[in-house]
């Protein structure tokens, strides 16, 4: 029986899993990504990551059926390249990820976009195996979108799945992609705080910054977010209610277009929050969906933070 | 060589073509839609308009490989039905108009979604004939839309297409689908002639419904529309401004979505005013496109007005 490896690479973190045939994490690791450095330090970590795994699950990596990444930047997975991660550190130009993990691995690599992999892994595995078709959102530090569309991935030219910069309003907020009213410029994790900078350092009162200080970050990560709606503080709550508005109005818009049955909210916010704020993400939605007698289902992504490690290992053939 | 026959039904108009077996138009009938009476009344005009098309063709309808019907309303594919077609008169329950037709004309009928048809047609036969996807944007009374993935008709669960209500501004205008905030509230001539007459009517001047009254008609056509604008009426240009701004915002975020390599603009707004203002369009989703280093072409409709009947005809087997 043939075991893969699979590789979430994200800004903050690597998770890394070995995954049996029938999709299930035998044992997985999780670890920062480099802040220093370059490519070749994060490649370099994600060989490191693997082999955690791999030695967790007592298996040689040689013995894989091969090793999956899912990356963030332009993947180009024919020649299991990376162009222009913008996350990641020093990741201007194109590196070949592939080619440099596989040699350090001594297994076959395969290359695919980071958000893809955590959809098909909900497709296959996940909340929406039952289905033909699904939306996946992923509600981070940006919002990524993924579309399986009748059993098949949907990349359009390459870049389909662009959810987050559907536009939610014409000359709206600077989304940090540069653009306006983008989904993403309301309810990105990296938006969001911009914004609770901007109006704490015009008088607004707020705890959040003080809750990220004392758990020692250096970001409004989603824990820290969470711990300040619990508290009921005023502008993290309007900043959600804003967030949940605008991807309200972004998921409608997108299933009055693809009518798929099935949307999963992922990403480290949809994961923090929960079952409590996709309710209202799904009630948000509602005043702008044109069937609205017939909403899909919409799901918190059930293979939670893994997800992407495991969707990365699906595109290793087992066979 | 099996002909076979296609009829678009409009809210304004019928138009029937009987369509050779390379897709290409015989014979056409062109004729007003019933504004009173009710479904049967409609459907006997649709087999009156087939009729004259067919005798314009020199062909009985008998010999036909089958007549295709495009239809507003829910089209029920299967059985044959449309229900509530609420442009049509008295038209709010569920008629046969597949069996009806197919008894009056004595050929087998096949209905489908107007929208789709006039997508299909332009991709089988029109602008996109070399494409493998294509997003459809029909700019007239409404805003509809209608997708061709991988080279074939994507209908989701039997409703996707609605372009028109992707939202582009939350909390904005309020759509004729009493939603708010719809690519359709700011672009529909339905909204547009509604807003027209609404700042009309608190002291703006126009010579909007000057022009509808001296051409006779009772509504602002897409004809007076271009009439407005060639005279640079301002109302007129400031609506169309709007418009123009809403169909690229809602556009880009389609394309961000789905990255479809081909958008063709048609609609009888689309239609009438043509390469001009499709150039504003593309210009209008520039800023809003997530790859904007690589848009997917805007092309006017090619077939024009009758690409709906082809499309719909396209729908009989004549192998």
């Amino acid at each position: 029986m043939a075991l893969r490896g699979g590789i979430d690479l994200g800004g903050t973190k690597i998770q890394s899993a070995i995954v049996a045939e029938d999709g299930s994490v035998l044992a997985s690791d999780r670890r920062e990504t480099p802040t220093v450095g370059g490519p070749a330090d994060v490649t370099a970590a994600l060989a490191a990551s693997l082999r955690a795994a791999a030695e967790a699950a007592r298996v040689d990596p040689r013995e894989l059926a091969g090793v999956g990444v899912g990356s963030p930047g332009e993947v180009d997975e024919t020649r299991g390249t990376v162009t222009s991660a913008r996350n990641l550190p020093d990741w201007e130009g194109e590196f070949p990820v592939g080619d440099v993990l596989s040699q350090d691995l001594g297994v076959p690599v395969r290359l695919g976009n980071d958000v893809q992999m955590a959809t098909e892994a909900e497709f296959h595995l996940g909340g929406a195996r039952d289905e033909d078709s699904l939306l996946g959102v992923f509600w981070g530090t940006g919002v990524g979108g993924g579309l399986i569309l009748d059993g098949k991935p949907w990349l359009g030219r390459g870049a389909a799945g662009e959810i987050g910069h559907v536009v939610v309003k014409k000359g709206g907020a600077r989304c940090p992609c540069g653009r306006r009213g983008c989904m993403e410029a309301y309810a990105g994790r990296g938006a969001m705080e911009a914004r609770a900078r901007k109006r704490q350092a015009s008088g607004e009162s707020t705890q959040l910054f003080k809750i990220m200080q004392d758990r020692g970050r250096t970001r409004l990560t989603s824990g820290v977010w969470a711990r300040a709606l619990r508290r009921s503080d005023p502008l993290a709550l309007d900043l959600i209610d804003d967030a949940i508005e605008a991807l309200g109005a972004g998921i409608a818009s997108a299933v009055n277009l693809l009518d798929v049955p099935t949307v999963i909210i992922g990403g480290g916010l949809g994961l923090r929050l929960g079952e409590p704020y996709v309710d209202r993400i799904r009630t948000a939605m509602l005043p702008h969906l044109f069937v609205d007698w017939s909403p899909p289902r919409v799901l918190v992504a059930t293979l939670g933070d893994l997800g992407g490690a495991q969707g990365a290992a699906l595109q290793i053939d087992a066979g």
